[in-house]
Parts: structure tokens; sequence; C-alpha cells
């Protein structure tokens, strides 16, 4: 059934959709802060996916760049609609509803000042389930919706329609565009048809990401643990408990990318790889978990999610894993998403520890080496 | 009065374009192969500028990148007339003339080619009077015609229409969508009435390059100086006569760059700096002649031009220096295209060796040497 989200919702949604997120997505607080404006006037309209009529027009809205300038960048809600007006005069008909490409701090609230300052539902879904790095990378792609006309603007004021021969290319002219207009835009694209929508997003994911956010809050009330809380609700496990030891990271062609060693008790050390969001986590020599599933780091005392750019020397964390979407194990996702297009030389491993379908060749930590070795 | 181009005159207007190219706007030979192709079915008739209507809907085809990837990459008739087909469909209004960006080899029979294969007639004209790097470089940015919306297509299918705040944002979101689509693309844009291309352009610019490089074959076949003919054609002077005995040339950020050292008579070397197009002539310490002025490589004996791409060790080539079109001089053109702008901390010297208006410091060669340290 619909429903409305209000500013009352939003901390626990930009929190929930940060962990979803896997360290990406943008920091939870700006993302609340700009849904927060966006909500003053009055609450926007949630439809469930199966309350989608079938020819509704919808449009991914969301922020492309490194989430680290993102932060230094708060869009205004001028910027966050301008891509969405630009593709609709371009296609020449109405956007009927919007929806979230990813779940993820700020992609989680974007779409929601979208469709408030545009007047216009949110559909109760996204793109991926969790969030991912390229523009590409969305279950709709699978299912051969076009990311393109696919429109993507800046701060400034300059707007660039772009209409490419797949996803893949529209993701890396789009990326050049936004590293030259200073490492953040706001985009629109994947016009999608409501039945399209229905089979290649991924529904509930914005009440999910409440009801997860909440559960957190009300633990930490309550003085119960909120990381059992979370996991508990994610279907997930707690893969590690530990002291961020070492943090490597920079921002290049227009990417987070880095790596977090974890140190726990007794000496072990727990290692994650992300590009944006986290897509390796291996400890002892063991892939513990890798993309497609999620792997998720949090404040070990709060429960609060910890963002691949919000990592600091000395903190306490604890690191979480869960399912992906099962559409992610198939082997055209794994392709796409799993770890060796981001360059490791591993199959994908479920956060239970198993190798998942599709797998290309062996995982052994020496897979991490050569890729390191080879940046 | 209007006339028509056809096949008998690609070969002279290719050779003329090259010339006054100044070593830019890729190889004549290139060009004329696609102009030949697209006047297979018949010729294009051409207008002079005060033939134009008021309301005529006038644009700019032309192609982007490095040149020297364009040799090995020419594009076929389709590629050239995607983006203003792109173009008119965004724009919603009837594109009704085309007309040349700059005059260079490829840059001023892509046009000749667009305008074939669309049927439409083409102008007696050019947006510089010579060949620059950047897309912002043309006349027209001075009455304030927007390059945006522009169109920009690969061979691969790819097209973009960008709509940006001023025309150096159109330089730079073009420039690294095109390096990233394969260093060369067809762009059409600068969409103009009439009346703002009778004000911005420099007319005549197509029956001036057939004429001169007319001349040059003339005085070949008739055993005199092909140079001299060109030079008292140009209004010129012939600056140095020499060997190629240096070529520093590195293809970055979407330019062909560099530096050539020509050695003449007595051991006198003329250097020469170049970024597609030549900038700056000096021998002896002294600055002979810089942007905006035309500086022309030719070959010594046939007076072929030679653009920057075809520089080699050995070559017997005659530099030789040309008036720009006036409006090159004012201070705002200055700014944009003057010695400054690539980085030289020279004035603008124009070609009979007194310092152009607008002059911003006193020229010496350590200005070379500074701009050669810093990059």
């Amino acid at each position: 059934m619909g429903w409305q989200i209000d500013t009352a919702q939003v901390e626990d949604l930009a929190r929930g959709a940060a962990l979803f997120g896997t360290g990406g997505g943008g920091d939870p607080y700006i993302g609340s802060l700009l849904a927060r404006q966006a909500l003053a006037d009055g609450p926007v309209a949630v439809l469930d996916l199966s309350e989608l009529p079938d020819d509704a027009h919808v449009l991914f809205v969301a922020m492309m760049g490194a989430p680290t300038v993102m932060v230094e960048k708060l869009p205004s809600l001028d910027e966050v609609i301008e891509p969405v007006r630009a593709l609709g005069a371009h296609l020449g008909r109405p956007v009927t509803h919007i929806a979230c490409a990813e779940v993820g701090g700020v992609n989680s609230t974007i779409p929601v000042a979208a469709a408030a300052a545009l007047g216009l539902p949110l559909i109760d879904a996204d793109g991926m389930g969790r969030a991912f790095p390229e523009l590409q990378m969305v279950l709709p792609t699978l299912i051969g919706v076009t990311a393109s006309p696919l429109a993507l603007s800046d701060e400034k004021g300059n707007v660039a329609v772009l209409q490419t021969i797949d996803n893949s290319w529209t993701e890396r002219i789009a990326r050049v565009a936004t590293v030259e207009m200073g490492c953040s835009t706001m985009i629109a694209g994947f016009s999608m048809t409501g039945a399209q929508a229905r089979a290649g997003l991924v529904g509930g994911s914005l009440s999910r990401c409440i009801t997860v956010g909440r559960a957190i809050a009300d633990a930490r009330e309550g003085k119960t643990d909120p990381v059992t809380a979370a996991v508990a609700l994610l279907d997930g496990r707690e893969l590690f408990d530990g002291k961020v030891v070492d943090v490597q990271r920079a921002t290049t062609t227009g990417f987070a990318r880095g790596r977090a060693r974890i140190e726990g008790e007794g000496g072990t050390v727990l290692t994650l790889q992300f590009q944006n969001e986290h897509l390796v986590a291996e400890a002892d020599g063991r892939i513990l978990a890798t993309t497609p599933d999620l792997i998720m780091v949090v404040e070990g005392e709060t429960g609060e999610p910890v963002t691949t750019e919000g990592l600091r020397y000395g903190q306490r964390v604890r690191v979480l894993a869960a399912p992906a979407d099962e559409r992610w194990h198939c082997p055209e996702a794994l392709a796409m998403v799993g770890p060796g297009y981001f360059g490791y030389d591993l199959p994908a491993h479920r956060f239970d520890g198993t190798v998942s379908t599709g797998a290309v060749s062996t995982g052994t930590v020496s897979g991490i080496a050569a890729a390191e070795e080879a940046k």
C-alpha cells in the first residue's frame, strides 16, 4: 500500500540507507539535510512497485561522483531537479514517478528531495538493493533498460544529455564529464515504464531502510546492542569487531578508492578493499565476503553506519555482511559487479563464505595481492 | 554571388585550407577524400555572407580532437551529419545553412561533406580565418554567440548534447568527452541567425582557400616559386627557410602539442611551438610572429602545406607568416587566443615583428623558456 514519507522518517531512512549503501552513497547527514529541506512543505507520496501503472514513466535521480567531494558541495533543490527537467524536455513526455538508483546515504534522499520539489510520487524501490560505484551497475541493465538518454548537471548550470550505445558508455562519458564538472553532478536517466520498473527494481527498499534505521536507533535507546538488531533484520552476520589501524584512500578518476585495515582481539587483521563501496573483506588469508554481497561497517557501540570516506584511524568498528538481491548472483550480473570487474582475481564469495555461481576462478588472497600490485 | 563547389575544386580547397590552418585542422588529404566522396552525387551551393537571409539558421560542423588521431580514423558521411541531426532534433527547428568553424585541412572539407549529405547550402565564410585548437576560439564568441547547445558524436554511435554556461565550459566538457570517445568526434553547434553569422564570421574564406591552393599548384606547374605566389596572395612574408632538425610531439589531453626546430643556412635555428596549430615562431632570441597571426610551414620546393603532425626530421621547409583577421587583435580576443592563453609570457607579435595592441608584457625568449619549464 502507498504511504507517505515526511521529515520524521528522514533520519531513519538516511541511517538505514547508509548501512545498505555498504560504505558508499555519500554522507547520510548531508543526505538527510537535503531531504528535510525538501519535505518542509509537506510529505511525499510513496508507492509500492505493485501499485505502479504499466504506462508510468519512471526515472532514476541520483548524485554521480566521489562522495568525498559531495560532502563539501551540498546540492540545492534546483540542482537536484535540473537533470529531470532537461531529460523531460529532451524526451518530450512527462515524468510520472521518481525512483532511487541505489540505496546509500545521499542517493536515497536525493530522490526524496527531487520528488518533493517536482510534486511527483516516489517508488518504494531502488535499482540495486545496495550501492555500487558505476552507473551501469543496476538490475534494470540486466533486463535491457538503457541508461540513456541520461542528463547530468552541475551546480554552475552546465547540463549534458547523453545518448550512448550501451550503459557502460553512458558511465564512461558521464564519468569524465562529472570529473571535469567538479567531481560531483546530479543525474537523471534510465527512463522506464511501470512494467519495466516492476521487473527490474528491488522492491521495498525505502521501507526496509527506515525499518533498519529505526531498529538501530531503538536498540540504542533501549540499551540493547544495535548491531545485533541490524544483523537480524538484514539476515546477515557479523564478520569482525576491531579498531581501524590503517586507511589508504585516494580520490581518483571520480571515485573514492582505497583500503582499510581493522585489527581485532588477538591481533587478527581484517582488510577491506573499496571503490566508493566496500568490495572485498578478507582476514587471515581467507575471503569472508565480496561484492555483490553487502559488506557494511558500523561504529562498534552505536551501530551508526560508517561510509568509506568516514573511516578514520582508531575508530572502533564492527563489520557486517548480508546477502545481495539474488539476481546479482547470475553470471551476467557477476560479470558486471563481481570481484573480477574491479580487478580482483577472485570468484564472488557469498556472505556465508560459500563461493557464488558464475565464479571464474578459485579465490585466494594472492588475488588481492595481484590486484594491488597492478594498481 | 553564390557559386558551387564540386570535386574539381576540392584539392585546391584542401591545400589552401591546410595553409590557412597554420599546421592544424587535420590532414588535407583525409579532408579531400571525405569531400570528394560527399560531392560524388553533385556540387554543393555556396553563398556569400551578404546573401544570407536574416532568419537563416546556421550551424558550425567540425571535427574535434587531435588531428593526429583523425588520420587513422576517417569519419563516414553518416558520422559527419549525426551531430547536425541530433542538434536539429534538440533545437526543434531546421538548420538552413552549414558553415566552417575554422579553415584547416579537415575542418574546411567536413562542412562541405555535411552540406552535401544534408542537401544544404554552405556559407563562404568561417569562424576564425585560420585554425585554433579550442572550441570557444571563434570570432562569434566575441559577439556573444553561444557554442551550446552543442552536439558531439563518435563513430561508435554515442552522442552528447551540451548546454553550458559559457563557451569555455563547452570546450572543457566536450574535450574530456572527446578524449574518452576515442580522441576524435564530430561536432555541431554555435547555432546562429543569418544576422549573427554576417556579424561574426570571416567572409570569403572558402574562395580564398581555393584561390591560394590553386596559385600554389599553378606556380608549381609553371615552374615558378609556389611559396612566393602564396606569400603575395596572403599579404604575408617568408620568415625562414631551412631543414627540420628536431620535432618533439605528444598527443596529450586531446591535443597534438609540441615543438619543432628548423635549421637554416649559417646555423640559425627557428623554433616553432604548437598545440595543434603553430603558436610562436622565434629565432636568435627574437620573436618573429605569434598567435593570433598566422604561422605556416610549407615544403620548400612544392609549397605544399605541412601540418604539425606531418613535420618530420630532415624535411626542407619554409616558414611563412600572414596577418590574422584584425578582430583577433582586440584585447578580448588576445585574452582568448594570445600567447598568454597558451602559457607563453609574451605579448602578441604581429607577423611584421611589431607588438600587437592588448599586449600584456614585453616579449623575450625567456617567456618561452619559462613556459617550457612549466610543462
